[in-house]
């Protein structure tokens, strides 16, 4: 099993939600076969809300996507992966419905255990790696925003959240002090490296940093933090910059140690400005393409596994002098 | 691959649906690795009537009993058998969906083809054999019945046709010719045995035979013929003998050669009557204990093999003696 792996490679914990996290992962399996993905599991949409609403389960949508982005590169391993991420097209209740989602939650009904169920989707792709979730129960996310007109807001939910106009003040997790999944603790504490991001920044990245088991672990862990930051804002991180991002991680988990962040210098506004950022805070600056061709919005599996070797391998050279492209 | 499996061994063919067929695989599965199971698909109840509805799919249902009962004996085959076998239980739309139907009927839109997706399940079970629907669409079945009164009535539907509380005069299929699953069709051609019943007389045992292919397949393949017949009557069969069952066999298909009977003891009122029908036909008669212990209902898949393997193997010793029990 891929899942305890080449003990000469990197052991890699990936934590973020979605395809930002799906992105990452795909590049992780190029570099190494000791990953563990720490999943948020506040999505309140789509089929995985469907799904939570009648069932009170974690929405498996995100750890599905996770599974799918680690299946085993055969034939095998790619049709069920399809099959996980196949949705039923009908006129009735299946519409839109995930076949992957209503797989894993009926392997949570049937064992009884939400890290079981997850290991045996994993066998079944020949999975590179293991996908647990953040927390062991569902949770909801809720935002302080600002409106343009200076009023302040709540909005509740992670698609409402992710949605949003208006600048994202304060985060927070209902329930606020969640039971982190234990194994998820785990292997952040024996982990080489961690890597955050990317994805969306307020609903799949930061939730991590408010789990306090999983903050615990991150701030004490002996591995290195690495950041992926984003190709392009999204609604809820319109107008913000690179250094925004990195700004907001620190305003929500100031002791957290950041060792490198990797960028992509079409991505990046004003690279002195961030290379003096992670200058300051003692983070090492990779600027390359991690993108697809052109102007994409998705990042390359091949390039981003390439950066973040580069990051392991502690082949910075020109950190402080991002000129690479 | 089990589908192929050992050339020393019967190539053999079940033909049913539900529960009846799943205990003959249970039972065949010990005696050879060469199984195909041909499935009815007329199921309009339960989970499979409603994807049926929804999607104007296959009923689902049947085939996935059939694969689960040919699953690998190994915790893993066991799993994925007892996933499929699985039921949501919630207050909203999935309630009562097999896990296995969805799966099933998902792969059928993936993969576009029946067959495929079908083989693909028997291989995510290790199953020791094939699983075939019986036609390549949808049936209806419908029954002339004659109620106590001497009425005739039409009664629509496998639903309604296995509850009817009528005796049952004449079945047909809508449409009346459907296209036979062509793989079904060479297992017939090339099984060394063809094994029919247990199950619902008409809505699971006799549809098989008026499918026109499949019906020419029976009648001229080299295989030859057993009818297990059925521990107890139900609703459809209410008040019918050991030899109606055959009676019945012969009126909707007087062409079919039938060469060995299996029956147990404690469902025979007559042994005299059903050997002399028996001897009057050509077929061999075998007559053991084959229900589980007691006055049980349910066929003992070891008891069951054991009588299979008598008949296929030529043990008849006590044909037209039907002592042993």
């Amino acid at each position: 099993m891929g899942r305890f792996g080449d003990p000469n490679r990197p052991a890699v914990v990936a934590l973020g939600g979605g395809h930002g996290l799906a992105a990452s992962l795909s590049a992780l399996r190029l570099m190494t076969d000791r990953i563990t993905a720490v999943v948020t599991v506040a999505d309140d949409g789509g089929s995985s809300g469907r799904l939570r609403d009648e069932m009170d389960v974690l929405p498996p949508g995100d750890l599905r996507m996770a599974l799918s982005a680690l299946c085993d590169d055969s034939e095998w391993g790619r049709t069920w992966r399809d099959l996980l991420q196949h949705r039923f097209s009908t006129d009735g209740p299946l519409d839109r419905h995930s076949v992957g989602n209503l797989l894993i939650v009926a392997l949570w009904e049937l064992l009884g255990d939400t890290v079981e169920g997850l290991d045996l989707v994993g066998r079944l792709l020949g999975a590179r790696g293991r996908v647990l979730p953040m927390a062991s129960v569902p949770l909801r996310i809720e935002a302080d925003v600002r409106t343009a007109d200076g009023t302040r807001e709540v909005v509740r939910g992670q698609t409402q959240v992710a949605l949003t106009p208006h600048r994202i003040e304060q985060l927070r997790l209902r329930p606020a002090d969640p039971p982190a999944c234990p194994e998820a603790v785990a292997a952040i504490r024996d982990a080489d490296w961690v890597v955050l991001g990317p994805g969306s920044w307020y609903s799949s990245v930061l939730p991590h940093l408010l789990v306090p088991e999983l903050r615990g672990a991150l701030v004490t862990t002996t591995a290195r933090v690495v950041v992926t930051l984003n190709l392009t804002p999204d609604d809820e991180t319109a107008g913000m910059r690179a250094v925004d991002h990195l700004e907001v991680l620190r305003a929500h988990a100031p002791e957290l140690r950041i060792h490198a962040v990797v960028a992509d210098p079409a991505s990046v506004e004003d690279v002195g400005e961030l290379a003096e950022l992670c200058s300051a805070t003692g983070a090492r600056l990779l600027v390359r393409q991690v993108r697809r061709g052109g102007r994409s919005a998705v990042h390359d599996p091949l390039r981003l596994a390439a950066a973040l070797r580069d990051v392991v391998e502690g082949y910075l050279g020109d950190v402080g002098t991002p000129t690479g492209r």
